[in-house]
């Protein structure tokens, strides 16, 4: 059969642009174009002006697909008339590559630095490296790259050398700025529910899992009141899933919640979650030593 | 995509080797040389001296790759020296047709008795058609057929009418037996160990667990010793995990466990299982009241 597996790619791309339909569905529509190109999500926000494309990719057109949104993005969008309240240094702002299923972080960042040089190149825009695929330690974090806007940047960069971009030419594009081209995880938005209008527990709860307060590394956590409902609620960010695990986090917050006589009523999911996170919790149900995702049935079906 | 242009079926043949892994590969390759055929899976059990494949291919190609199963089986195993402790009664054991997608249960019968048809008449061997494809109430049950495996069919066969097979020679095959082909819903083999040697607690956990003795309506389990191991396994085929599920079991093999002072050490799917399944046991472990499949991240690029 025909159908070879391939390795996929999540990507996420951020553009300027939030308020014309058109040029949303323009940019949405060149990036479907590529091959292999499978849109997830679009979804703008007016008040950011600013909009976020999701789609998967496999490997091999992942640096094609990144080329023909930054294309598409240098063609509609001009900064010098952007207004928004979201920072922002780019037409294609930040570009951000997510490995799936078994695919290696490091491929991720191979993927970065590829798609950097041909912006760089093909369309003379300044590129940064960031998270994962950063090359100098102050640029994992986006916000040190993206300080000041596009305003700060197109006036600092040809005297600052500690702006220099790691790709690509030493000043701005005179419309579309300067891009952030990254590889991160995919990130869990994951809430648990108690049975208790006691939001201090549910804080204390937040406060040993999330990383901020000497919990998981890769957890981020708040403990919310749901007014009404007599309930509260442990609300988290699982920012790589794989190195602080779904199953530590409820095994975590099972304990802390019988400790204090709060019963955990259920959890929830929002959006999407890896099939690999899944599978860890199957696993642990299950007691699973062993079990692959190419032993789910569907997956080979239609990936293989 | 173009892959499923055709109706496909899946086929997961069990043969009795699970030791010598260049006869296990030359049985694999030997099927997977049959157009249209995409291996999904291999699993070998030593204890068992049992190789499971897995496999999906066309149905116009699903007669052709169960008879290069056969004939590969004939070539490479002899029962007389085969020994295990997993019940069977022909080199090639079982031979199932699973429908899938829209494909009616009724072609893979009608493939069932196809196959049958050209193992007795190429290769000598006794055929029995069972579960969905039984031509005779009492072989719906594999069980019924599979009666005092290989050594005990051999001795019996000639004289006995209710053994008679539904197609072929009234004699087992001198070194391949006798096969049961038949048609049958996906499947989950799913098997629990035991950190106890007592193989009693083992058969009366499965006893209860399974649908003859009074347990789960879609659960067939045995009780097996793991020689040299000091550990016994529940071996169970889930044959309806949506009525029967993976997690109820899972929930009743703790308990029963439990009450018995035996540790519960882990867990394996021999194979495939299909992607409800595993949600079933996410959700119970991170007690999620609504998480779709369509949550899955990958899962949209399965669906095309």
């Amino acid at each position: 059969m025909s159908c070879m597996a391939e390795p996929l790619v999540e990507c996420v791309p951020n553009f300027s642009e939030g308020r014309r339909p058109e040029v949303i569905a323009a940019i949405r529509d060149a990036v479907a174009a590529v091959e292999g190109v499978r849109v997830l999500d679009t979804h703008a926000d007016a008040a950011h002006n600013r909009f976020v494309l999701t789609y998967v990719v496999p490997e091999s057109s992942a640096v094609a697909s990144g080329l023909a949104a930054a294309r598409a993005a240098v063609q509609h969008i001009d900064l010098r008339t952007h207004q928004g309240v979201h920072p922002r240094i780019g037409a294609l702002d930040v570009f951000p590559f997510v490995p799936l299923g078994d695919l290696p972080m490091a491929r991720c960042v191979a993927l970065a630095g590829a798609l950097g040089q041909v912006i760089a190149a093909e369309l003379g825009i300044p590129v940064y490296l960031y998270e994962e695929a950063a090359r100098r330690p102050d640029r994992a974090n986006l916000e040190n790259i993206r300080k000041g806007g596009f305003e700060a940047l197109r006036d600092v960069l040809p005297g600052a050398p500690e702006r220099q971009p790691d790709l690509g030419p030493a000043a701005v594009h005179p419309t579309a700025g300067a891009v952030a081209v990254g590889a991160r995880r995919p990130l869990i938005a994951f809430n648990v529910y108690l049975g208790s209008p006691d939001v201090d527990a549910a804080k204390a709860i937040a406060r040993i899992v999330r990383h901020s307060s000497g919990g998981l590394r890769y957890v981020k956590a708040l403990g919310l009141e749901i007014p009404g409902t007599g309930s509260t609620q442990v609300s988290m960010n699982l920012t790589n899933y794989r190195a602080s695990s779904i199953v530590t986090v409820m095994d975590m917050i099972r304990a802390e919640a019988a400790r204090r006589g709060v019963p955990v009523l259920r959890s929830e999911v929002v959006g999407l979650m890896p099939l690999d996170a899944v599978l860890d919790a199957a696993r642990a149900f299950l007691q699973l030593r062993e079990f692959s995702p190419d032993q789910v049935l569907e997956r080979r079906l239609w990936q293989g």
